[in-house]
């Protein structure tokens, strides 16, 4: 798992540097509400990890689809589970999300199930 | 709750006659899978109703999101949860979503909460 | 059939109208290329009208499927024929897609078939 | 003009009491920093609804494109260049845009230029 | 003609390996439901395979364009086809197809007509 | 600035080789409009260049991201203009843009600003 999340933090680190050289209010408040809407409330961190990531399987943004992968195995997602997830994503979004699972399944394989 | 139940089971009872007239094996088939991806599973069903919510509402689909409100309502997603799936969409689809939120909140206040 | 065709061939004359109160060069000049790209080629007319209606569908555009949908019958597309474009557009784009697979074939089935 | 902008005031208030009903930190937030984005800094809001208007067009949302149309001609954009901003979101967003950009230019008509 | 086709053969068998590790029930019924909609029917594979790429096209995945601009050619479809096939989803999807239809002309390039 | 513009000019030149090889005459009048599109004309080439980043970024399309971040620095975007657009299209498309954003960000920064 050491290297994914390794590689995940090294690199959002770099982005937010970079962000945080250029960003307005209106970035940075949006980066604030992005935190704050996956925090816990009526639904737990992990449910809400799941909406992430099958919004962004179905919008097929890998990065996204990355993000939300690690995110829900530290939040203790199982295998059963996150195999659903993609599932759903793949119905509601057809084959053009094919390759997107193809790289979350790569992901999530690589954290070590 | 009765108008919305009625007139959703009475459109989706008329797209079946009308599908079944028509479909082959391809569409068929697709529709089963439809189906499956939703029951309970690793996940239950009230977690993929959600799941289904997020992913119809980034894709800014009404219909979709329309079923999906009545099938949160059965399976006893609660006005707090509901509101907390919406904000996920809202801050992964943007304010393109706005209008579509808006119409869940329609759906969903007329399911009386 | 008479129906739907007159409906669009009204609505499109209002459209040409108002379009043409108001375009410049490039909205002109797109729309003759919109008329160019499905006309005979290497390909057939009716070839080209199934490929604008897949694309319709699976960018979920109602006006652009209910187009084509008309144009693929003008063009001698068989109701068999019709299904297997749509059964495609569905697996590519998903679930999302069938209230557009609905009208489509709601739209087919006016037209006499 | 009345028509239209009646309506649009209209139709916000009862949107807004509807939202706010609901509504919880994420989405009050989410509806704050969407009217912050557009407000003068860098670039006056004339040209940030036109950014806002663009946007809304490529991506296919009927209500957001009237938001800014009515916004547009509220900061002063001229027939011209309310027709060069379509065009651009045509040639971007290809000629599924077409049955928007046809009901952009129908609102803009109706606002009385 | 051989280095793309090795390359995407071999990809697929490593993406078979994978998915068959991890998927359940309705991933693999998405699999072979997405086979059979471009088998022969009351269109051929050769029409099914241009209807699949001008909806990756459109739906701008490039991996979904490789392996339908592939198919196409293993189908007989000849470069004036292509070229018509591409240019639907350019006038459809607009210029944000053209880098996806620009790898779309590479990969048909190197397959050697 | 040299480093990206070179590779930018670079890659054009070889695209327009490629596109020239293959392209008939609807694909070759699309890529005229899509030049005329952002021709000076009741708006100027840094306004279109602006609105052309903004829909691009909405889509999600990094090319195109990357292409008009350089077309703005050569008409004068100025980088707190630069980031009030980008915003725009954050606040529009969601989440969903970040990592389009942040790539955008760093095109936008090696060109030296």
């Amino acid at each position: 798992m050491v290297k994914i999340v390794a590689e995940f933090r090294q690199e959002r680190e770099a982005l937010n540097d970079l962000v945080m050289k250029y960003a307005d209010l209106t970035i940075k408040r949006f980066y604030g509400l992005d935190s704050q809407a996956y925090r816990e409330g009526a639904l737990p961190p992990k449910t809400k990890e799941m909406l992430g990531l099958v919004a962004s399987l179905v919008l097929r943004c890998d990065d996204c689809i990355k993000y939300h992968v690690i995110r829900c195995k530290e939040e203790g997602v199982s295998t059963d589970e996150m195999v659903e997830v993609l599932g759903i994503g793949l119905v509601v979004g057809g084959s053009i999300t094919i390759p997107h699972l193809r790289r979350a399944l790569q992901a999530w394989d690589e954290l070590g199930n």
